[in-house]
């Protein structure tokens, strides 16, 4: 690993094959695999092996948050992949968060996030479509939600709220993410709002949990 | 459900005790089931069934987290089990986030957080013993972290900094927090520190997915 022979994701060896390389007994390979473990270089999936850990990317919650900055910050490269984009009308819980009716017109982007290549996490962004007139042309123009809302008279906007809560990935998001069903991720919900405090986007990301550490 | 027949935690029956109880067929029941899923009242195991979903505590993450509070503002009976304490040497990860040298004294706190009766949490608190002199006694006379450190002359802290990601629970962990194995948690790394910004404690805590939503 440390010779970049293994790469994040390569499954290592397994133990017998790791003992009759090293000539030692299976016990003492068990014991270094699981130090491993501990300083998470390595994590172990029951009935699959033990695969080498990715350094998981800094990711920082504030009252500015912005994926392109972020991972620029956290040396890495930052890129958006939309897989849809819905005109559809807002269902109760968009429709509380973003302070519109039910039913009201907004705009739903699917995605993925990803660093280096590698998807770290899938989102679905939420507008408003009669709050922010040219959004849905916006956005097909361009995958960055900051400059979308520039493009649509807004300059600035912070984030209101986020919850965070641990979920298991359901078998599109373990196959967008290259996960294992059920395995877990960090999901966040947060409201965006304009300088007026008016809700620009309500979005919901999952994180993939080895691949993430959200930084406050 | 509504008539607390069946309360959080409880399996319901199954897809074709439902449709010979309601006189359905199954393809009804299943499309009212997966209705109850994407509003959070149920969750399915896969292989297991569909369970009763608990209402998930709110717990903000701020500059002052404290966990009596938290929980007593979220309508819920805060209960700390301390189920372990340790006096040992603080491993390498531990000195550089107490900013202490790797070897040095700590106080080790393991246990459980619970809300009305119910395991919502397990921690590690580790506490630097040189920098603050008593801590064990004050510890083993109190579940309370809060409590501990002003008797030894601590009388406000804050949070430094805190690092969040998913991981999946061990056995041990889904044993304390009645969940299973590989089932998802939200794990806090935190550091708070005194008046004069040293570090007090280092403390990591792993909540159950699907009963806390920390909030920003």
């Amino acid at each position: 690993m440390a010779e970049g022979r293994y790469a994040p994701g390569d499954k290592l060896p397994t133990e017998a094959a790791l003992a009759a390389r090293f000539g030692v007994n299976r016990h003492t390979v068990r014991h270094g695999l699981s130090h491993l473990a501990e300083e998470g270089l390595v994590r172990t999936r029951r009935g699959s092996g033990v695969f080498v850990a990715a350094t998981p990317t800094d990711y920082p919650i504030g009252k500015r948050v912005r994926f392109h900055e972020n991972l620029v910050a956290a040396g890495r490269r930052p890129e958006k992949r939309v897989l849809q984009v819905e005109l559809r009308a807002a269902t109760e819980g968009e429709a509380q968060a973003l302070r519109i009716a039910t039913g009201d017109p907004v705009c739903a982007w699917h995605g993925l996030s990803l660093a280096d290549g590698q998807p770290i996490a899938s989102f679905e962004s939420v507008f408003p479509r009669a709050r922010l007139p040219g959004i849905d042309t916006a956005l097909a123009a361009t995958s960055s939600v900051t400059e979308a809302l520039r493009r649509v008279g807004v300059d600035d906007y912070t984030r209101a709220s986020t919850r965070l809560t641990a979920v298991a990935a359901d078998a599109t998001q373990a196959l967008h993410l290259h996960l294992r069903e059920g395995d877990p991720l960090l999901r966040s919900t947060a409201v965006n709002v304009d300088d007026a405090d008016l809700p620009v986007e309500y979005g919901r990301t999952w994180f993939a949990g080895d691949r993430v550490t959200l930084t406050l």
